[in-house]
């Protein structure tokens, strides 16, 4: 029971790390940006027109999430795409979108019910 | 060019909202709570054990991403999912993992033809 409490926590956490990471548009143009090949964080901060603080600070983010990886070649922090695939994300959505349409059944079929009765 | 421009803001404003929304377990908890039938914000408060301020500040952020309705009836504000079906979020993340799989698709042969030339 501890064990799948534990399991469960664990889950939440890392949907909130990664819905989180993806929330807002610098962090999603980085991923966008590292789909098309590595960067070194002072590339992307060129290329986003930011500091290299400010960049850190969504890489980190994106790190948490296990969607960026980041190594020290020399003194170039490079970043890649991590293998973070959004699996339980993209389960998430889906099983929501089929909870909202069985809604929006019950409800049609209230209605129908409703205007046959009048 | 300036509602083009005007159109991806938009989109990219509601990525932000809907993410940051998804990106607590309150909230994912108060939307599949609602899922199973509607419910008052006294009700939510209750079986989240939660003040009625908390729950109404989840809620005004569910409420933000179009993923809630609310509505006031006598005395009682009642909540139910939104319109919000989660499509654009699916189709980006869709987009991510066709890229995150070409990405590791191209390192595999990078490192193949690697293999191959020792």
């Amino acid at each position: 029971m501890h064990l799948i409490l534990n399991h469960m926590v664990q889950y939440s956490r890392r949907l909130d790390d990664s819905f989180g990471a993806l929330a807002d548009p610098t962090r999603r143009g980085i991923l966008t940006r590292l789909g098309r090949g590595d960067a070194a964080i002072s590339e992307l901060a060129d290329e986003f027109d930011m500091t290299l603080t400010g960049i850190k600070k969504h890489v980190r983010v994106l790190e948490a999430a296990g969607l960026v990886v980041t190594r020290k070649i020399g003194r170039v922090r490079q970043c890649r795409l991590g293998s973070q695939r959004l699996d339980d994300e993209t389960a998430w959505i889906a099983e929501y979108r089929r909870m909202l349409e069985s809604r929006l059944d019950s409800l049609g079929e209230f209605l129908e019910r409703t205007r046959e009765e009048q």
